[in-house]
């Protein structure tokens, strides 16, 4: 197939695609994110770019506007003469028949909110914890016949001095048993040029021959439900891909306790788990790793194989084309989870944190060799895994906290980050507060009729006309909303976290039910029934033909006072915070959502969740503990501020508060708002910032 | 068997011993030097004891001369009627019969010169690298809910404060995984108290239940043929057992040399090579835990045997009488030996220390967990081995160093350690310098007609009367000389190492060879012959009727030249290490001998081996190697002043000085001696100052 090249404006990303491909279908495949509500449909207009006319010697590309398809139809709908003429298009209508350079404006840009909101987050200074240092040595020779590894330390020393090692190598260098096994015959058949992977300016963790300073690391966050792993150069702080899958043990459990219970009741019962975590995050790994190679390379599984990918390796990397990473590549990894998941994959028994006053093993983080892990990767590299702040409030929180560093801000910050429990985090540079909250299982979509969890086929976004009461939403895995495509194409099967955040919103907003939470009777709408078998009230989200479950989804009454309950949880947690800490008002909310849980912040205010606070003023931080567990690879001083902060936050046990029943009735209500109801448009969900490839993190 | 108590005094050493063995018999039980050179038989006169008579209640015991079998004819031969009257008695004729106090006088102390001309030695303050800290904890309560490891450092910081734990706990201790995974059900367990054993004020290595101090560890030393490894507590600094095996490398060839070649050629050659040795030090590590247990205890071998041994434990600690200790309990482990033991033993190429200029892979001491190396003690505890100087001078050496100190003295000291190689050090304070010289492996038996490794049936000591030109010699596993015995008793097979030492001079001193080594014809005695196959001269050591092999052991003159090329190889060194230093004298000469080779100094000044000095001046420091592994085990100070000394010793490349071949043809020659030569009556071999048992290391 022939291909041509195309280049995005301003980020810059650009690769060959494949000729008559869409511009919104190139712009997928090289990690340009552009808006699209109705999927390459060329129905919303979301997608408008600007085609580049002209020769562009900086990027040595010559563009043209014949290098795209004619004009549609349907383009006329959103582009107007005047910008037709300057070269706007829409990406879905325009299909690539040569080169060219698109430049994205603003408007068209999906998750501008995260990036344009958060520059503290990709400004991270260059500053690894594994860092590399290519040496020249001269030989032994009889008046020099010191050690090997005494040569590469006095090479490291005469090279780099002590001010870039950062202390008395003499002292303090060790070097990996491991490594020093091999050092005799790399050093020799690489005559005496080597680059040295240091970890922590304290020991060598690995020898390559001549000059290679690309370092790569792993970043992970164990969710109860899914896992994240990103892998990043760590030079230029790319992450190169990205992988999700379900953590393996759901299978002994949803939820945390459950898994507990599973350890409690069966004796291999943590080894098992541990084992199963273990080998998924292997998975992950090898996956990572096989995204650096050409797609039909065969992996490392027999010797002969082996022989043919190192062919296979020297080839593609001549063509500059692949890394081909093996796991020896990975040296840096750093993981980040609920002290539950903290728990399990360290063989730590978790039980006691499941009991009143909930102690876990172990808050201070901890550094421990791949190598007894089992983990897949460089076996003399350190896994990183950050500290907890107590039995609730674990290495994922204080990954959150390290992401948004409330503790260097002035302001008063409330830091939300909705699982399976709520988290949350209150306060400045003067003194941090954290708590966990028992949201329940409603947000996680358990216990909710048509909950679900956030896979294909799950409503995540919904929104309802006031007038009208019809219901338009949108389904996990694609792009489009339901008003967009023919009933039946989204092949709908529940409701998902983010919908049921939506939902409750949008039912106050259009008055369908009130503020305590109650579905109004009488209402014209044919949405409204009474389900004859529970006797209970419904409204019906999606129609049956709709649906790939060939019957109704529905929201009842006591779905609805569920999540009233969850949002009780985290409301009454919020004030109590803002009691303990002395405080009537919070300058900044920031939620974070777990996978698959994309908050509308304005819809929070409505249904009662969080403090009163300009709208403005509530920021989503999308995944903010991946993007901890990503910050903590990347840099060292960040690493330590994470040590220092799991110690400095101040757990509070909400129950044992006074006025803690009370304020939660209170809560269970839907308050009553003055001001008129923001407009509200359909929201894209926001994109997890890291499932960008090719992100930039680093930008000054 | 009924049984009394024995006490001996200085010493101490005190037990129960069978009635009607005799006092020397209980002596080599409870681990107490009597000389004897008849071996028991009542002939030398050299094992004279004072029985004590009366009532002891600081010792709880009665003593008698009633106590003691009747007086024997022999003894009138050595002790007179004043004497017999104070209470006098022959050890070997003095059986047992009841409770006895002993007072062993000085002459008749075995290896008196070593305690008593090494004080430095034994006067180590305790300083360990493992301390142990028992521990109190609050349970966890609502208003303490911090995690199970943060507790225990808590409480560590608590009841001992920064001052004792020497640095800041919150930085820099860590928790081996291993001990983490134990922590929780231990502190349930023990109700929250525990002991930690912590390693270099940094890492928790083991939890114990309640208060157990104690703390034990062991010192290797690997040599080339024998593999020496004391068990020591470490709180009271004594040594409980000591274990010898024959280093199972020897099957890959007798010298370091063929061992490298066994590597090179072998491609498997360095890993079986190290787990040989490895298997060996574990099987050393089991005998020694064994000798803390009740006879007739089973060893760790299936579950019912643990339980079983669980059982016995408990017993046998509550009698009092056994420390019951499992691997489990050896927390510290110092390793000495050569560059290429310590390589092997590492897994690390040992192939470039045999090429010029001989680089070893690594100088620096190295840490490393004992899971990572298989070694069977406690998992998360660390081996420790220290560091080479050089290619061919090795850890063993630095742990000479670190025994004698003489980077601590203003008096220039030379010390020589004679194994293979002979390794030298000169200087003081000021300036070290190091040098290792060929000695070829005449002195460890090997290239001379009868050599032999010191195994039973070699000759280690040899004398021969100026007059007459008799001989008479002593053999390994038998503490007679051969005038005491009948001939064949001691089943002779050929002469190791320290015999070769004594032969050069006592054939020099009594004019069977000349100040050239040249055999003088033309003598009486019917020891000399020509043999007629060789048409070489020999001089016949012990008669055929004497050996286990059926004809004479005989030294010939090709012999003699082996000796003196190695003879000369040290003077040479000496006196090259003195011009470099630029003195004309040292002070001090300490000769370090390795296992079975001990030195006469007299007879090392006789035959030209060393540099003039005066007798008095020369110290034989028996396996100050060994000594080495032990103070470092012991002391902290001492590990990181003998990390300080193999930087600061200066290596000298004997081969590569100016007039290194006229100094080495000028050595050859025995040195004409104006002085008459010192009486010299038969010397006993002095005893491996390590190999007594409950040796009191620590005295102030």
């Amino acid at each position: 197939m022939e291909s041509a090249t195309i280049i995005f404006q301003p980020s810059g990303h650009r690769g060959k695609i494949s000729k008559n491909k869409s511009v919104l279908e190139a712009a997928r495949e090289l990690g340009e994110n552009i808006e699209s509500l109705c999927g390459g449909k060329g129905s919303c207009g979301k997608c408008r770019v600007l085609i580049a006319d002209g020769s562009y010697p900086k990027y040595n590309i010559v563009s043209g506007r014949n290098n795209i398809s004619g004009w549609k139809k349907a383009e006329n709908r959103f582009i107007d003469k005047k910008n037709k003429k300057k070269g706007y298009r829409l990406a879905c209508c325009a299909a690539i028949k040569g080169d060219v350079l698109a430049f994205v404006p603003e408007e068209s840009r999906a998750s501008k909110q995260i990036v344009s909101k958060r520059p503290h987050l990709v400004t991270i200074p260059y500053d690894p914890i594994v860092k590399k240092y290519d040496l020249i040595m001269d030989p032994p020779s009889v008046n020099d016949s010191k050690g090997d590894l005494e040569r590469l330390l006095g090479a490291l020393k005469i090279q780099y001095g002590r001010e870039e090692l950062g202390c008395d190598i003499d002292v303090l260098y060790s070097c990996d048993i491991d490594v020093l096994r091999n050092l005799p015959i790399r050093l020799r058949e690489e005559n005496w040029h080597v680059t040295v992977s240091v970890w922590m300016d304290k020991e060598i963790i690995r020898i390559l021959p001549g000059k290679v300073l690309d370092c790569f690391g792993i970043a992970v966050d164990i969710g109860t439900t899914t896992v994240v792993a990103s892998l990043v150069h760590l030079n230029s702080m790319k992450i190169l891909d990205t992988q999700y899958i379900m953590n393996p043990q759901v299978k002994y459990g949803e939820d945390v306790i459950s898994r507990i219970n599973y350890h409690v009741h069966n004796k291999e019962g943590l080894a098992e788990m541990s084992a199963d975590i273990i080998e998924a995050l292997n998975s992950m790994i090898e996956a990572l790793l096989r995204s650096t190679w050409p797609d039909n390379t065969s992996w490392l599984s027999t010797e002969e194989e082996l022989i043919y990918n190192e062919v296979q390796k020297q080839r593609a990397k001549t063509e500059g084309k692949f890394l081909c990473l093996t796991p020896e590549d990975i040296e840096d990894v750093t993981i980040v989870g609920n002290t539950i998941m903290h728990h399990i994959f360290l063989k730590l028994d978790p039980r006691h944190v499941a009991r009143t006053p909930f102690p876990p093993v172990v808050q201070k983080s901890l550094n421990i060799k791949a190598r007894n892990l089992n983990l897949n990767i460089c076996p003399s590299a350190y896994i990183h895994i950050l500290p907890n702040e107590a039995g609730f409030v674990g290495a994922d929180n204080v990954a959150v906290l390290t992401a948004e560093a409330p503790y260097k801000s002035d302001q008063i910050q409330l830091i939300i980050d909705i699982g399976t429990n709520g988290e949350l985090v209150l306060g400045n540079r003067k003194r941090l507060l954290s708590t966990s909250c028992a949201t329940g299982p409603a947000f996680e979509g358990a216990e909710i009729t048509f909950g679900m969890r956030a896979a294909p086929g799950a409503i995540e976004r919904i929104a309802i006309d006031p007038d009208t009461h019809e219901v338009v939403y949108k389904v996990v895995g694609h792009d489009a909303w339901s008003n967009y495509v023919k009933p039946g194409e989204l092949q709908v099967r529940g409701i998902c976290g983010s919908g049921i955040m939506d939902l409750l919103a949008e039912l106050y907003r259009t008055g369908i039910i009130n503020k305590s939470g109650a579905l109004q009777k009488n209402q014209k709408s044919p949405r409204y029934c009474a389900n004859p078998e529970t006797r209970q009230e419904e409204f019906v989200i999606a129609w049956a033909n709709e649906t790939a479950i060939g019957r109704d989804i529905t929201i009842t009454q006591k779905d609805i006072r569920q999540i009233q309950l969850a949002k009780a949880a985290i409301y009454t947690g919020c004030k109590l915070l803002m009691r303990e800490l002395g405080t009537d008002r919070v300058d900044v909310i920031k939620i974070a959502g777990g996978f698959g849980l994309h908050i509308d912040p304005v819809k929070t205010l409505i249904m009662g969740m969080i403090p009163d606070c300009d709208p403005k003023k509530i920021v989503p931080i999308g995944n903010a503990a991946g993007t901890g567990a990503l910050i903590t690879l990347l840099n060292r001083e960040k690493r330590s501020e994470s040590d220092w902060v799991a110690r400095m936050v101040e757990y509070v046990d909400l129950a044992s508060l006074q006025g803690f029943k009370d304020e939660f009735i209170e809560a269970l209500h839907i308050p009553h708002k003055k001001d008129p109801f923001p407009h509200l448009e359909p929201i894209v969900p926001l994109e997890i910032l890291f499932q960008e490839k090719n992100a930039v993190l680093k930008i000054d």
